[in-house]
């Protein structure tokens, strides 16, 4: 069976992510939970309090149930009674306001009419952003996009511009990355096609972050910026409430809240009519968030 | 005019509010920001850094336009091509884990088919419930309501326990108050008595709000109660951003989004699967964020 197939290679990579992370910050251990409940049953792994990592979640879960009304509407679903759905999503938040939030997803739907779609995508949120560092991000994300089609990497950075996008804000909800969803899991081409390319994805992502927690974990930080940080992470907690397809889903499915929360930060804030300082570094980020922007060629 | 008759009541009921939290305070004052936009206007007063309130907002505002599709939606809304809209929307965080949160908001609508109907309600968030306070609370209310309808406290007070509820926590959002929605205000009886209701509401609010300050303002307080505190209030903040109907209304209205979100918390934090000790006063509240609690009665 296909969805046991996906389920299981999903719940091997969620481990591997989890040790690679645990390389990367150098001291903290993922604690693992193993739920079941009516609908399915999941492993919510949790880092807390890392050397480098604040917070980092990894959640894997393999649910079924009826395609309810409001999932139909909340996730476009035009046919089947009944859904199977099983995924890996990962975000992490690291201490130091230089260092990015990042945010992993791979996903595979099955109707019982027997259609079947992956999406998933990988993207960058940073505190301050790093024109060279978001810029060697998506040069990583092509690169690895490139292997498996050339049309994926322009097709999914401007999906993932359109949808982390925070309209109330006019602002993106940081640099983008890659998205997808409803991508062909019902043909034996295109099943094997993404089947293999979520694989790659989820496995890129320890590596990629590692990279940029490496650059970034030691840099001098101030109370201004830590204060920053916590802002930035209030507006991750509204894109999450507000638009997240994965929370929707999450709730509406009536899946474990505990689980569904794992991606809300630590900490945030929210401070009224906040006003960037003219010239300052918030004030560069925040005209960087922006969709259409071309990273790989910035400058 | 009757829009414009409860639009500038609204207003000075606004100021009058602001005055009594700043004496209730004793140190901090209110910012006035006045907003113009293609939707209405608007003043939107905030107190931050008070003595014993960290953060307290006043929204004043009045907006007109187009009944948008997801707007019939979210208000219910089934005739009429354009709205006005007006009201008054509040919201204090104490610095105190003792003292609690509060909210209040009036509102009036009316629609371009002639149909106007009031809507609003006071309801208390503690950070820890304390059942006297709580009970003097809702007989507070329970007066008020009684001096307009008998049958406003117990039909408005179940409206409360119903609307301020986190279906995917399973839990109230506090003790409750009342809530009120479509109350009549098309006939001239409906108009006359809620017009009078709803400013008797805005106006009892600080009165009552200061009184609850005043027992919790120097309570002793541990770290530990504080942690409690900003882990309230990331709930109160995805009540806001998942089920609040100001909040919906103001973003599918395009209102100014630093107005909306005026009622979240100064800071707000999450820890996964947090538990509260057996036999400890944060067990005891999580055991009264029940509905249909009879607060009046409470021993």
């Amino acid at each position: 069976m296909r969805n046991d197939q996906v389920a299981s290679i999903y719940r091997k990579i969620q481990q591997q992510i989890c040790t690679e992370l645990e390389t990367a910050d150098g001291h903290a251990v993922f604690k693992t939970d193993h739920w079941e409940n009516e609908i399915g049953y999941g492993y919510t792994m949790v880092l807390d309090q890392g050397d480098a990592i604040e917070k980092a979640a990894v959640n894997f879960s393999a649910v079924r149930g009826k395609v309810s009304e409001r999932m139909r509407k909340a996730l476009r679903i035009d046919e089947g009674e009944a859904y199977f759905a099983t995924g890996i999503s990962s975000i992490i938040h690291p201490r130091n306001p230089h260092a990015p939030i990042t945010h992993m997803n791979v996903r595979y739907f099955q109707l019982s009419s027997g259609k079947a779609w992956f999406g998933g995508g990988i993207d960058l949120t940073p505190h301050y952003v790093n024109k060279q560092q978001a810029r060697w991000f998506h040069q990583e994300l092509k690169n690895l996009c490139d292997q498996y089609d050339a049309d994926f990497y322009p097709n999914y950075k401007q999906w993932a511009d359109t949808y982390f996008y925070l309209q109330h804000r006019k602002e993106t909800r940081g640099v983008g990355g890659i998205f997808f969803d409803h991508q062909d899991g019902s043909s034996d081409a295109g099943f094997q096609k993404f089947y293999a390319f979520t694989q790659a994805l989820a496995k890129a992502y320890p590596r990629i972050y590692t990279e940029l927690l490496t650059l970034n974990r030691d840099k001098e930080c101030t109370k201004e910026e830590k204060r920053w940080q916590d802002l930035r992470r209030g507006r991750y907690v509204e894109f999450n409430l507000l638009y997240d397809r994965g929370t929707k889903f999450g709730l509406e499915s009536n899946g474990r809240t505990e689980s569904i929360f794992l991606s809300m930060p630590p900490m945030a804030s929210w401070t009224y009519d906040f006003q960037a300082e003219k010239g300052s570094p918030e004030e560069a980020t925040l005209n960087l968030l922006k969709k259409d922007i071309d990273w790989i060629h910035i400058t």
